[in-house]
This record gives structure tokens, C-alpha cells and sequence, in this order.
């Protein structure tokens, strides 16, 4: 069967994130200064083909540590659909 | 009051996401092949300064329409957290 899951990757709450940084700028020329902070993260949604949902997050968490996020700098959380 | 708006941003169904194919292309060089497909989008988590979370989300929504999101090869969903 294919289960969908979705992945949420978001830069460590630590770390500063300049593109979310960029972004409050781009808004508050246009005009837009009621956000107060941005973070851009990444959503991906795999299709997997597995025997049970449990069996297609394993597959999910080992495609996201060994590709899909980096430890160093992203936090991510697997939510199977 | 701070609202958190979390916003997720995915390519259009009707097209083709090239680096979702990318990411498939380098699963299956990892011998991860039951992975079928792959869609790569955005994560934006706001901060918004607001009266109450409905003003909030319609403060999100402009934001997304002006700048985060390009609706000719996006479509957007807003959740308030």
C-alpha cells in the first residue's frame, strides 16, 4: 500500500534564520510590520510504499536523516497522513 | 497579543516539481527505493501582533498573497496555532 507522510523540517530555534530575517524586510516595505518574526522552514510529502503505516514512517525518518534534513542546523517532525 | 500562523506552501498538483524528482533520483542512489514520490515545499511560521487570531490570520493571508506564496505555481493553507 502507499501511505503519504509529511515532514516538517525547520531551522534550530537557536540558530538565526537570515532568509526568515529577509522576509520581515520584504513585508514591512510592503508596508506589512504587525509580523514580528519569520521562519522559513521546508514541507515534504512522500509517498511511500509500505506494508503498514508504521512500517512507511520507518522508511520516512531513514530518508529524512540520511537526505532530507540536516541534523546541525534543522529540527524535523514526521506526521503520517 | 502574539499569534503563531504556520503557513505550508506546495506546489501545484498539475505540476511537475523538479526537485522532488531530484530527491527521488538521490533516495534511490541511497538504496532507498520505496519512495514513490516526493514533493518539496515551503514551512513559514509567522509571529503576528494582533487583536485577536481571526485579525491575525488575515494578516498572515495578506502576507502569503503579497510576498511568501506565488499562486500561478502554489497554493497555500494558513493554520493558527
Amino acid at each position: 500500500m502507499i501511505y503519504t507522510a509529511h515532514i516538517t523540517i525547520m531551522p534550530l530555534k537557536e540558530l538565526l534564520d537570515p532568509q526568515g530575517k529577509a522576509v520581515i524586510g520584504g513585508l514591512s516595505n510592503l508596508g506589512i510590520s504587525n509580523i514580528k518574526d519569520v521562519r522559513i522552514g521546508k514541507r515534504i510529502t512522500l509517498q511511500v510504499e509500505a506494508d503498514s503505516s508504521e512500517a512507511a514512517q520507518v522508511i520516512a525518518e531513514d530518508a529524512t536523516k540520511k537526505l532530507l534534513a540536516n541534523p546541525v542546523m534543522e529540527q524535523f517532525e514526521i506526521q503520517m497522513a
